[in-house]
């Protein structure tokens, strides 16, 4: 398969999952939204759930790549733009169906050996970048040094998921979520270390 | 209907909704771990959908009953309680199913307004009932009156979300999150009040 169908493919399934969400969608919705006909996806996919698999693989390249990027000076910026990019605010209605279809996805994890992999190493991405940049603050001086990065990369994943949960679940405003951490990064970086870092 | 058969249907309804999952789940899944035909449940229920909503309801009120009680002599300990009620450690298979189920269900509230209400019913529960300890606490001069309740509460509500969300996305342990909020409850209570409370 060329690059550039793998593309058209793996865009018409975020497409599509946001349009159908994630337990009606059909192979057919998919190839609906491409050049391709249903006979060539499943030539290139066993299943929904192979064409699924590989969507998710894709989406996590993208997300370390694009989502994972440290931008800022000192380590407490970079932290703090992170969490900004993941937890943007979006009146995005596209943003907010393609959320729901991960959270269906989510609660197939259990059922699904498959899924439940690739849904982890998502949250093993997110808590290592948050932990590298917790632990150069804390070697930098800018941070705590009696800080835990794992437990506190752990929390902050914690809340990012509670968040996405509610946001989807009870329509709550992931604003809170992010101010709270953006404060409480203020917090980690404002109390100066009692020994100095080297 | 007699409260007898209510409390039997309720019951069966939680043993298939562990045992099927919420998607999978069918009338007669339910019926079948009743006395009861699927004709009597259609009789009562218009709908699968319907009987979940009673479910939910039912659930509610239980929660409400049961798992909101507060014990333990002073806030602090009031809310430990809680809290270590709610997270509690659980290797029980079943417990794992349920939650999933619900999960199923929180994923399924943009698809549907009544789940949503009955959805935001539990997380206002919740947030109400830690609010409302912090506050007596704060009064009291056990928890530091800079303390805000409304956003301490809404944060421990979004970090329940969030460990119910990567236990059953991930595997992820639970018994992390419980620690890290009792840890958090003896801080906010070590914390002595610059301002005495009255």
């Amino acid at each position: 398969m060329t690059d550039e169908t793998t593309t058209e493919i793996m865009d018409a399934t975020y497409r599509a999952l946001c349009e159908c969400g994630y337990a009606a969608l059909r192979m057919q919705d998919i190839a609906d939204k491409t050049t391709k006909s249903t006979g060539t996806l499943h030539y290139h996919y066993d299943s929904k759930h192979d064409l699924l698999l590989a969507f998710l693989d894709h989406l996590y390249d993208q997300f370390v790549e694009n989502k994972c990027a440290v931008e800022g000076e000192t380590p407490d910026k970079q932290l703090i733009n992170l969490i900004d990019q993941w937890l943007a605010p979006s009146e995005d209605h596209t943003d907010r169906q393609f959320q729901t279809a991960i959270l269906e996805i989510k609660s197939q994890a259990p059922y699904d050996e498959a899924y439940r992999q690739q849904l982890a190493r998502f949250d093993r991405a997110m808590a290592d970048r948050i932990r590298k940049i917790l632990a150069n603050g804390i070697e930098r001086g800018v941070f705590d040094p009696e800080l835990d990065p794992d437990r506190t990369a752990d929390l902050f994943v914690t809340m990012i998921n509670g968040a996405q949960t509610r946001h989807i679940a009870v329509n709550y405003s992931i604003t809170a979520t992010r101010t709270y951490l953006l404060d409480y990064i203020d917090v980690l970086a404002g109390t100066p270390p009692e020994v100095a870092a080297e």
